[in-house]
C-alpha cells in the first residue's frame, strides 16, 4: 500500500511550482548549450577521474579547453563505471525528460546521436523558459560574488545571493581586496573603511532584491565575537604581512571579525544568512576542477552556539556536509527559534543519506522551519532530476511515515510536503 | 506480511505489565490536575518557542505562573507548526486513549471542550490508579534529589533512584553544600566527611529500596580515578575559592574524585549505575524553561574505558544522546560485561533513530543486557504513548529482522521483545 | 515484489564463485577439527564472557586450554543470553549447511550430538576442500606475519598478504627485532638496514604470490613524511631506550616513517595496502582472548589525505571501524582515484550497518572501486554464513534501490553484485 501511495504523492508533488533556493546559475547563461555543459558538471569529472580517467584527458595540460563534443566523447569513453551512481541516474533522467532521449543507456554506440539532438533542442529559441516550464521552476536562487554588478538578467526569476567566502577567508589576498575597493569605492585600509565597505554590500544588494547571505565554512570555524580593538589590529597586521606570507593568526582573527559583522548586517538588513557548515577546500589539490574538496565529519553545531544565541533576530538556514552532523541539525533547529534546515548538500544529497535525514528532520522539528531541498545546479537543467529525486524521497517518507505509520490522510500529508518544497521558501526567505 | 505480523506483534506487546525505568515523575503529584501539565511539557513549549513563540507568552516577565486555562490557550494557538512532530503525536494519542477524545486535531476550535473533559477525568477519584492502569504499567523508577526524604509514597510503585548530578558537578554550590550537610546531619568541610556524607545518601537510599544511582554527563566529562591527597588539596581549595569564582581546576578535580567515589559506593551498596552521557546544559540560556539544552556528537565511551575496567562488579546502564555515540554504545556492551543498554534518551527519542538504533542493538549485544525504554515522563500520562511509540518500533524490528529474515518462531520473536520491555528491567535493577 | 525479487537474486548472487579478499585462515589447518574450533571465536566467546561467563571458565588460570569437548560443554552452556545475535545465526547455518544439523536451536539438549556429528565430518578425508566447494570458494587471502615462511600450502588456494601492524607500532620490542633480522638476515641497527630488511620481506611476499600489504590502524594514527635524518635519530633513541621503557616520541617517529616506507615498497612492488582504521586495542585488557579490542568514533579519513595524495599509483582499500566513518569512507573513494572500499569490519559487520553502510556505497561510488566484502574468519567454515549474510544484504539493496527504484534490469542488478563479490577482487588485486 505505502508503495503505490508514494507514488501518487510523488505525481501530486510534481504539481507544486517550484522556487529552488541554492543554486550556482548564472543567469547570463542560464541553459546549456550542449552536453559538455552538463557532462562537464563536476559530479561526472570528478567521478569519472576517481575511476581512473586521468586529469589531463579532460583538462589539457596546455590549458586550452577542450571543443565542447570531444569533451563529451571522452567523458562517454570513461562513464561506464559510473552507471550505478545516483549522479549519472540525473543525467539519464534529465536526458529523457528534456531532451527527448528513448534509450536506457548513454555511451559510445549512440552519444553522438544525443549530443546532436541534445544540441539542436539546446539552440531552439526560448530554451531556457522551456527548461523552468517542462521543470516546473518559477525562481531560483544565485551564488553571487560579492562584486557582482546583479544586472542584465530578470531579478524576479534569478534571485540574488551575497556568497561571502571570499570575504571572511581571503581578504589577504589582494585580488579580494581590490575587488572590494572596485565595487564599492572604499579601498578597505583599516577597520572602519573595512566596515563600510561590507555595509555598501548589502545596501548594493538588497536593493537588486537579494534574499540571503551565505558562506561555506571549514569544520574547524568557530564564530564569536571579535572586539574593535583586537580587530583593528589583527586588520592592521594583515595588511602589513601581504598575501604571500599572511600573518596566521590575524587572518583568523578578521576571518571572525568579518563573519560576525555579516551577522550583524543580515540582522539590520534582515537577510537570513545561508549557513554551509563543514567543507575543507583542496583536500586533494591535483583533483580535476571543482573536485579536490572533501571534509572532516568532527565538527559541531555547539560552534554555532554563541553565533544563533547573539543573533536571534536572524534565521540561519543550516545545511551540513556529512550526514553524522543531521542530527544535531534537527536538535539544534528543534531549540532555537533562528536555526532552519536547508536542503541535503553535495556529499549528503544522494538517496539513502537523504531518505535518514529527511526522517530525522520531519519527526522532530516544526513544519514552518525546515527548507526541504535545493539543486545546488550550475545549469537550469540539472534542476529537474535532482529535485525529482527529492520528491521521490519526500513522498515516499510521507506515506510510510505519516499515512501509514500515523494515518494522516492524503491532503494532510501532500500539505506537509508542499510546504517543505516551497511554502517555507516563501516564508523564510520572504519571498 | 511483516506489516501485519508487525501489528499482531504490537497487540501482544502490549500485554506486557510495564516497569518504567525512569522518569521524572513527582510520586506526591504523579498524575495530572489539568491539560497545562501536560502541555506545560517542556517539549510542547520548547517546540513552540522554537516555531516563534515568544518565551514570555508562555513565562510572562513578571514571573507569576500563567492561570492554567490561559497556558493551555496560549500554547494551542501557536501548535499548528508543531504538529508534524511525533511529540505532538504523544499527545493526540494520550488524549484519544485517556481522555476520549475522539477528534483528529487539537485546535483553537475545539481545545476548550478538551480542556474541559480532561480536567473532569483528571479530578475524578482514582484516577493516578485508573491511568497506570489504562497504561498497563505496574511500578515506576523516580528521580530525586540526594535529599530528597522519600516519605509519603508507596515505594513499590514508585522506586527511588539516587541522581547525582548536583554531587558531582555543583558541589562548589554552598546551596549544595548546606542541602548535603541538611540531610546527612555531616557538614562536608573536608574529603574524610564529605565521603561520609555520601556514604549516608546511600544508607538512605538503599533503606528506601532504591534500585540505581544516576547521573547525566557532559561530553567532555571523561572520568578517572583521583588519589585522596589530591582529592583533599582540590576540595580544600573549592571550599576557600567560593560559588562565585570557584576554583576551575579544583572543581573539576572534585568532579572526578565524587564520580569515582559514586561508583565504589554503586559497589559497595550493589546499586546500578545510570550513566547518562553527552549533554550540554544551557546550551540556549534564553529559552524556555528545560528547554536550553544541547550537545556536542563529538564524544566517545572510550573516555569510560577507565571506569568500566574499574569497577567490573558494578552495572552500568548506558543511555547516549546521540545517534551518532549509539554503535559505540552497541560494541562496548557487546565487550564488557558490566555496560548495557538503556533506552532512547531524549533527542534519540523520536522514531527513524530508535529504529536505527534498536536494529544495531539487538543484533549484536547478548538479551540479557538491553533495557528497552523508559519514559523519562513528567507526569503519568505520558507513559502510555510513549512506550507505545516503541512498542510499535520493537515489533516492526522483531517482525522484519527476526520473524521475516531469520525465520524465528511468533513466540521467540515476542519472548525477545517480553525481555526487552520488562524482564531486563527486573533482573538488571534486581526487582 | 521487492521481496520475491531480493530472494531471486541472492539465489543468483551465491552461484558466484569467492575470492574470500581477507581472512586470518591458518593454510596449514584451515578447516575446523571439531566444534570446539568454532565456537572459540572470539565472537563467542567474547560475547558469552559479556553476558556474565567467568573469563575463567573458558581461560582456566592454570594456563592449560580446556579439551575441546569441556570447551564447547561451558560455552553452550551460557550460550542462550545470545541467541538474538547476529553472530550465534552464523553458527545455526554454518551447522545446517556443513554439518548436516536439522535442528532449530544448538543447547544443552543436543549440543553434544552435534559435536560428534560435526567431528566425524571434519574428520573425514577431504573435508577442506568440501567446506570451498560447498561454500563456493576459490581462493582465501590470508594474514601473514612479515616472517611467515609462505611454505607448506598452495599459493593458488591461499594468497599471501603481508600483515605490518608489528612493523609500525611494535619495532620498539626486541622480539620484533630478532624476528625481522632473522627471517631477512638483517639485523636493523640502523635507518639504512632497517630500509633494507623492509624490502627484503617485500620480496619475498611477492615471490610467493602475495596480492596485498595490510595494516590495522588505532584511531589517532595520522601518517605524514618523515625525513631520513629525523627517522635516523628516532631509531637510534629508540634502540638506545629500550623495550621496557621506550621513548614514546621516537616510537612515534619511527611507526610514520616505517609507515610511509611501506607505502612507498608498496608503490615499488605494485601491492595495494589494505588500511583498516580505527581499532584501540586492549580497551578492555582483561577481556578474552581476542576480545579486548574497542575504539574511538573520533577519527577522520582527512587524516590520510596526505598519505592518499604522496601515493597516487598504491591502491587503498580502506575499511573503518565504525559506521559513522562510512560517510567519509564513500566520499574520499568518490574523489580519490586510489581509493576504494573494502568489505564491512568487525563491529560494523552486521546487518543493519552493512545495509546502511552498502547503500551509500552503491549510490555514490564508481562500480569499480568497490570491494563488497570479506570474511575475516579465522576458519573456513566461517565464510559460507558470512558471505551469505552480504549476499542476502546485497540482493535486497540490489532489489530495492535498483531494480525497483532505478527500473534497472535483473541482468544489470545481478551484475553489479558480481562485480562487488568477485570482479573487483580479481581487477583490484590483480589476480
Amino acid at each position: 500500500m505505502s508503495s503505490s501511495l508514494s507514488q501518487q504523492f510523488y505525481t501530486e508533488l510534481k504539481q507544486t511550482v517550484l522556487i529552488d533556493p541554492h543554486s550556482h546559475i548564472n543567469p547570463l547563461a542560464a541553459a546549456s548549450t550542449s552536453l559538455a555543459d552538463l557532462l562537464g558538471y563536476h559530479y561526472y569529472t570528478e567521478l569519472s577521474h576517481s575511476a581512473g580517467m586521468p586529469k589531463a584527458t579532460i583538462e589539457p595540460y596546455d590549458g586550452k579547453p577542450l571543443e565542447p563534443k570531444e569533451k563529451v566523447h571522452r567523458l562517454i569513453e570513461n562513464i561506464a563505471p559510473l552507471d550505478n551512481t545516483i549522479q549519472w541516474s540525473w543525467m539519464l533522467e534529465l536526458c529523457r525528460d528534456l531532451f527527448d532521449w528513448k534509450e536506457d543507456r548513454i555511451d559510445l554506440s549512440n552519444w553522438e546521436r544525443l549530443y546532436d539532438q541534445s544540441a539542436k533542442i539546446c539552440a531552439a529559441p526560448g530554451w531556457e523558459d522551456e527548461v523552468l516550464k517542462r521543470s516546473g521552476v518559477e525562481s531560483i536562487f544565485l551564488t553571487n560574488d560579492f562584486d557582482d554588478p546583479l544586472a542584465g538578467f530578470d531579478l524576479k526569476r534569478y534571485i540574488p545571493c551575497l556568497r561571502t567566502d571570499d570575504l571572511v577567508f581571503h581578504l589577504a589576498r589582494s585580488s579580494v581586496q581590490t575587488r572590494l575597493a572596485k565595487c564599492t569605492g572604499i579601498a578597505p585600509s583599516n577597520l572602519s573603511s573595512l566596515n563600510n565597505a561590507i555595509t555598501k554590500l548589502f545596501e548594493h544588494f538588497t536593493k537588486h532584491q537579494a534574499r540571503a547571505c551565505a558562506i561555506s565554512l571549514p569544520p574547524d570555524f568557530c564564530p564569536s565575537e571579535v572586539s574593535d580593538a583586537d580587530a583593528e589590529t589583527a586588520f592592521s597586521r594583515l595588511l602589513k604581512s601581504g598575501e604571500a606570507n599572511p600573518d596566521l593568526e590575524a587572518k583568523a582573527t578578521i576571518s571572525r571579525w568579518v563573519f560576525w559583522t555579516l551577522a550583524k548586517r543580515c540582522s539590520d538588513f534582515k537577510l537570513p544568512f545561508d549557513l554551509m557548515i563543514g567543507v575543507n577546500r583542496q583536500v586533494y589539490p591535483t583533483g580535476v576542477f571543482q573536485g579536490q574538496d572533501l571534509y572532516d565529519s568532527r565538527v559541531s553545531l555547539i560552534q554555532y552556539s554563541k553565533l544563533f544565541n547573539a543573533f536571534p533576530d536572524v534565521v540561519f538556514p543550516v545545511s551540513v556536509l556529512a550526514s553524522v552532523t543531521n542530527q544535531e541539525l534537527v536538535d539544534y533547529a528543534w531549540i532555537f527559534p533562528n536555526v532552519v534546515t536547508n536542503g541535503h548538500w553535495w556529499y549528503s544529497n544522494t538517496p539513502s543519506i537523504i531518505q535518514h535525514d529527511l526522517r530525522a528532520r520531519l519527526e522532530a522539528i516544526p513544519r514552518t522551519k525546515q527548507i526541504g531541498y535545493y539543486s545546488d545546479a550550475y545549469k537550469l537543467e540539472f534542476i529537474l532530476p535532482k529535485f525529482n529525486m527529492y520528491r521521490r524521497i519526500l513522498a515516499r517518507v510521507l506515506a510510510e511515515d505519516f499515512a501509514v505509520a500515523r494515518g494522516w490522510s492524503e491532503q494532510s500529508c501532500l500539505a506537509l510536503g508542499k510546504q517543505l518544497l516551497r511554502g517555507n521558501v516563501e516564508t523564510i526567505f520572504k519571498i
